[in-house]
């Protein structure tokens, strides 16, 4: 950031007088620019023993496999945003469950919330963002070819707590890309 | 936003090539800036049977009682801002547990977590952006008083799952305030 998106004029950085970290502030105006992390919320798509993967057509890690993901929006929830980014990557309609899993990742200002979801049916496609979507079993899943830490993670708890016939919600912190 | 972060130019609003939504792009150098939601975060600061609350000492909601939370900063986990909020709130030590409550209040785009968490001792005290900090018990607890929906839903199911003996996530959405 250089620039106040208010009047134009340049940023510095600085600790706002009652504040206790450092901010953008305009020169100018004054405006104090906050900088937060943001939510990249996605689901597990079942249909019955089987979890729908999406391959990814854009960087980064495009050509690796992925669960539907993606940051949220203004003016949604996050059931609505894990449900949006199912039917953009895969054309997926998709029941949303329970919140699954969340991980903070600090080292990119990211926090990622997974549900746990039902395909509703069988007439899933390539999204603009996704090269094909597939369905998997267990043994199927292409563990070597995974795009993200937190989707191999996720897919790891779901397997074992699908064999123990118990889900619970799963709370972690990834520091940085384990994956590659 | 009226004006570029990056370049100082003007932005107008658009959908970019490949997007689905309409955002703040650059007239000049054509930066894309996205908006999302931001994450507030806090914990439920438990002692024996009472809860730590604290007077809100700016706005909005001054003078009203609230769980210790704000904004999610950069380079922090979930968890970590829960501790961080006790402290600068009410110099409270707290060791973070579980996440307990969930909600999405998409008319102010904002999402908030609540954790359980544990006073390591009784050492707290006002901090800025608070009047008093008070443990409360459940009889005493200023429910006419409190500043937000999201704090009074949240000690509602804290009480009610401490009766039963189970405490478990909750996971809501709120579209407008009902507190006031």
């Amino acid at each position: 950031m250089k620039f106040c998106a208010s009047c134009g004029a340049a940023v510095t950085r600085k600790v706002p007088a009652g504040d206790t970290h450092e901010r953008f502030v305009c020169t100018t105006c004054a405006t104090v620019h906050y900088q937060n992390p943001k939510m990249v919320i996605g689901c597990v798509p079942e249909w019955e023993d089987r979890i729908l993967l999406c391959r990814r057509a854009i960087e980064p890690r495009l050509g690796l496999w992925t669960l539907p993901a993606g940051f949220m929006e203004l003016n949604e929830t996050t059931a609505d945003a894990a449900a949006r980014e199912a039917l953009e990557g895969a054309n997926a309609d998709i029941e949303i469950g329970e919140l699954y899993t969340l991980y903070s990742l600090p080292h990119i200002d990211q926090v990622y919330m997974f549900y746990r979801g039902r395909l509703r049916n069988l007439e899933f496609s390539p999204g603009e963002e996704s090269l094909e979507v597939q369905l998997f079993r267990e043994e199927e899943i292409p563990w070597k070819e995974l795009a993200f830490a937190v989707v191999a993670e996720t897919l790891q708890h779901y397997f074992s707590d699908r064999r123990r016939g118990l889900f619970q919600l799963h709370h972690g912190e990834i520091t940085r890309p384990r994956n590659r």
